[in-house]
């Protein structure tokens, strides 16, 4: 049994500039650097960079530095994405990298610094890179006339790559390209739950961002189970109908299940959700007072690394 | 007419380890640091750290490092107090600092690392140790049932010592030692706006916390102004009922205003709201889907700005 703050650090697990293992992190990982050298686009291992040095039309790499940049002539997005996808094409031939089996053919979006895509990734590709992956992710509950909240809480289905088997948020998807997070929404909750936009969109609150840097493998910078994935996640409050039972389309999960607080809890608690699953639903608990600062010793810090600001461009409209 | 996240930037004013600026910050701040070395306690500036080369017994004080740190003899929470009285008093005689008209007569509560009470001081010290301080900050509000909201909004009175005629949050206060949160609550929604407990227990949310890095005059680390103030606010939503009106018993405010959003949101952007009650007022906005990311580019980095990860030990139960 571990505690909410454990819950959490498990997701936001790379040390903050004031934590013991910074100066670690920050001399074993690469900075993704822009064409022009102004901005930092993500966090990059060794076994990665390694790589690209047979690219150095695409990269120069300083060792001295920690630095991966993308070569100053690669100045427009076509010139980015084109190398990107002959580098990509070429690893995933040669099964250079366990993350690229997952290979989707679905792009994300990655912004510079003027706030405009500095170039477009295979989502597989992203964790080589570090860079920020945006996500949407959906509470869908009742409030019962006693106060008490239900969740609908659907597991994973045990043949999915990534996280087989594991509880999850009601929905939750990627933000690919060209979809945003309203329009992602839509999309999902309707693949994942059968909710149509026309239930949807009368039901749906935006609350805010959940955002942190996670490792599978905590503090491992030197292999690819320690990849940096920086991750955005847009969160959702959808209240549902007593009558409206969410079920799979595309059999992404198994069947969902309506839980109450206590059973969440005790399943949070034992690790049964999936690590970023867990955080938004600790979030939904945060703002909907079920975790208050009388009862969590943890409450400052917890909602603080909820929330923490990734040091590169973020998205916008 | 500002943007919300400049609106946000006068609240959490001091740059982040990422950001422009950083190192001046931290080449031009003491950090005051605790007896036994083994934290930080908060930022101070060098006004206040020459007021203490005055006291060797006390603290020692090194140039080279940027620290300040309580002698190793004050191993007790007895013996700091004394200490910082003892400064207290003299300063506070000799007005040695324009903060200290301020003098409240109340304390509050700074921990250590391992989450016991570390010392107690007073409220108007504070800034000048650069310690977290915390308080609690409540949204009054009512959803009409077409969905829109209003706000409960007082204005401060006009003779008050620090931002006199500003717009500010229904309910707010500071945790002075030795109320929690929810304590706190009670206490001043019936000193600011005469709701009793017995109401708001029924009515009052916890929604989690905003925490910042504060500065009165941003970049500014030479002078008073430019003291350093990491805050963390405990956030509550009040839904009143349309009979129940709040009204200053305390004489603190002058009378309550029922706002509309536009209204609010137009005041925000003047200025008109204190700084830390505007940046309240965008947390329940986010939180209740009223700024959404489809419409507000900043939508990531205001949250995350909103909810800073300060780098001292943080209040526990």
């Amino acid at each position: 049994m571990q505690s909410c703050l454990e819950l959490i650090k498990k997701v936001d697990v790379v040390p903050y500039p004031h934590e013991t293992g910074y100066t670690e992190f920050r001399q074993s990982v690469y900075s993704l650097i822009s064409h022009d050298g102004f901005f930092q686009l993500g966090y990059m291992l060794l076994p990665v960079v390694n790589a690209l040095e047979a690219y150095p039309q695409f990269f120069e790499i300083s060792a001295l530095n920690n630095t991966i940049r993308f070569h100053p002539s690669l100045d427009t997005i076509e010139a980015r994405e084109q190398a990107l996808e002959i580098i990509g094409n070429t690893w995933r031939s040669a099964t250079l990298f366990e993350t690229l089996y997952g290979w989707r053919n679905e792009k994300y979006t990655i912004f510079s610094q003027d706030r405009k895509p500095y170039f477009h990734l295979e989502r597989a590709m992203c964790p080589l890179f570090g860079v920020v992956m945006y996500g949407v992710h959906i509470n869908g509950y009742m409030k019962l006339p006693n106060g008490e909240y239900r969740l609908w809480v659907p597991r994973r289905a045990a043949d999915k790559p990534t996280y087989p088997g594991m509880l999850d948020n009601t929905v939750a998807g990627g933000l690919g390209y060209p979809y945003g997070p309203l329009e992602t929404c839509f999309k999902e909750c309707y693949e994942e739950a059968g909710l149509r936009k026309e239930y949807v969109s009368k039901k749906l609150s935006s609350c805010g961002v959940v955002s942190y840097l996670y490792q599978v493998k905590p503090g491992d910078y030197f292999s690819e189970a320690g990849l940096i994935q920086p991750e955005v996640e847009y969160v959702y409050d959808l209240e549902m109908d007593p009558d409206v039972i969410p079920h799979p389309v595309d059999h992404e999960s198994e069947d969902f299940k309506l839980m109450s607080i206590p059973e969440i809890e005790e399943r949070l608690l034992l690790g049964e959700f999936k690590g970023n699953c867990a955080a938004i639903i600790v979030d939904f608990m945060i703002r909907h007072s079920i975790i208050t600062p009388e009862e969590e010793q943890d409450f400052i810090e917890i909602t603080n690394r909820l929330h923490r600001f990734l040091p590169f461009p973020l998205r916008t409209l």
